[in-house]
């Protein structure tokens, strides 16, 4: 029996246990599915019964399916590992993994994020805190909103690894009627592409709270993903990635979506509240306001233009009028598109 | 002086002249925008009154714009002749437009169609119609939602034409504090682009019709423009064209505007009205509905894959039930990505 550990019981590690235990029934195979909950009341609600509530509403959560607040019980004797915390505290979970991670287990990234401090990429921290090769650690992105996703409501997502066989082990795991994955194998990419993500649904949240309309929404968009293009393929990624669910998909799914936390923390900095105001305002955090100045950081080594990411990190720290921000977005550089 | 005609009072024919005499205002130049409009009464309010109430609402249009229901006496002497009319019409007015055509006049399209029966993009039925080399004629598409930029709203937009030199005269007319001209040479990339995506704006209506969600729509989004590039790509257009204003910007400002026709009539073929009481239901006449059944036959006499156009056109036929659209459009061909 298949043993699938995923740790966090966040709304996109919970629907991503209920998209493999369905998958399962799909496939025939009955693995356990374990989750892991810092709280011990989700834990409990999870294993009685059957729902996350915080996170999922009355969604419906597969009998196979059980929670724990025992880190190191999940990860014991698991194939697969599916991290699904929080980017910052990333690292120091990862600590009790290695204490008991089996020797051939895989481990799946749903994390995007950028470790501040470090810059590095949640492949790379995991890499490197357990001593894993690189044909062991997989990245899934793409347009997952979870509510959506919790609801069965159809759609795509890339499974990326540096090793295809790997890629598809997995694929063949989260395969089933309403979740289709399809695999890839350029890993820097489809991280770069969700994080620098966020950062772009914040400058799409700016101008709604601006009142700009959807042209120029589109517009910081096209451009948006045009500036997260440049630093992947800078760093390694490929250009192919960045049309692709991953790339386009999310960021299109995104911006779209009042689902969003990210445009939502944006369209509150838009109406004029600053940075803390927002986060108090938002149950939730908004991964962008903390990943964007490591973007930057990292843009910055590379001496690759960004602007976009620039001006919506100079409004997170206070130094640039909000309503100065679309102006900027539309008067900078081209004059032949693409230069 | 310069003359200007703008041929069409409809609301992108009536906004454009607008963002030109705006234009003019900015760089100290005087012009004369004259609009021909087919109803008198258009033409009577838009010289009298200063609006287009119709396409425009309240609208306050420059005073330097003109209108007249004489074709012949707007294209005489104009510098700059601007077709904004229907695509299935333009061929008939060409007739008028050639007799009075000044020697050097550059014709700008702003026309988003395949002409039906040739198949032909709207630069070639000009260029065939009026005998008037490609240097001469110019395409202008990007995330240009009539109404936001009758009010103001910034955008940006794509100016083509094989001739930089031509881009850059009409991109001079056309630019103010709240349109920016971007020039380009890939002409026929930026017209199928806009052919194309009105076609699947259909299909993310319809998914909005058929309650699928953002995920299910960033989804067709994303390999609607794939599909899109595939068969620009083939028909002599550029890559780059469709990461950009013209390609991903005019895609993503459509298919997220409430504003858009095509969008809101997939929506109604969705929620299962057949075409004929879509358009009905509609005041204004969907353009996707029109050019779908010629994207798809230019696609199938290159040996171009739509998936997406061939699905839509079949709900349009009525030969494919819409609920069975989405499966469709999440069940076909990849294994990798890109593949």
């Amino acid at each position: 029996m298949t043993k699938i550990a995923v740790l966090g019981a966040g709304s996109w590690g919970t629907t991503f246990a209920k998209v493999m235990a369905d998958s399962a029934v799909v496939g025939g195979a009955e693995p356990a599915v374990v989750l892991w909950a810092r709280r011990p009341e989700v834990a409990a609600e999870i294993t009685e019964s059957h729902t996350n509530t915080t996170y999922l509403g009355e969604t419906r959560l597969p009998a196979m399916i059980t929670a724990t607040t025992d880190l190191a019980e999940a990860v014991r004797d698991a194939e697969v590992v599916v991290l699904a915390v929080p980017a910052q505290s990333l690292r120091s979970q990862l600590q009790v993994v290695r204490e008991n991670l089996h020797d051939s287990a895989i481990l799946v990234s749903l994390i995007k994020g950028l470790e501040r401090g470090t810059d590095l990429r949640m492949s790379e921290v995991i890499g490197a805190e357990l001593t894993v090769a690189p044909d062991r650690i997989v990245v899934v992105s793409g347009p997952n909103l979870a509510m959506e996703i919790a609801r069965e409501q159809p759609t795509a997502s890339v499974v990326a690894c540096t090793s295809t066989e790997t890629a598809e082990r997995v694929a063949a795991l989260c395969n089933n009627a309403y979740f289709r994955p399809y695999t890839n194998t350029d890993v820097i990419g489809v991280e770069i592409a969700g994080i620098v993500k966020n950062v772009i649904a914040l400058a799409v949240g700016i101008c709604d709270g601006q009142q700009l309309g959807d042209n120029s929404k589109a517009s910081v968009i096209t451009r948006g993903l045009a500036e997260t293009t440049r630093l992947a393929t800078e760093l390694g990624g490929r250009l192919e990635t960045f049309s692709g669910l991953a790339g386009l998909g999310d960021l299109v799914a995104t911006c779209a979506s009042p689902l969003s936390r990210n445009r939502s923390a944006g369209r509150l900095l838009g109406e004029g509240f600053t940075a803390e105001e927002a986060t108090a305002r938002l149950s939730q955090t908004a991964e962008g306001m903390k990943s964007g100045s490591a973007v930057v950081e990292l843009a910055r080594q590379h001496q690759v233009e960004m602007p976009i990411c620039e001006a919506v990190v100079a409004v997170l720290d206070g130094v640039l009028p909000v309503d100065r921000l679309s102006s900027l977005l539309l008067a900078r550089d081209l004059k032949a598109e693409g230069r």
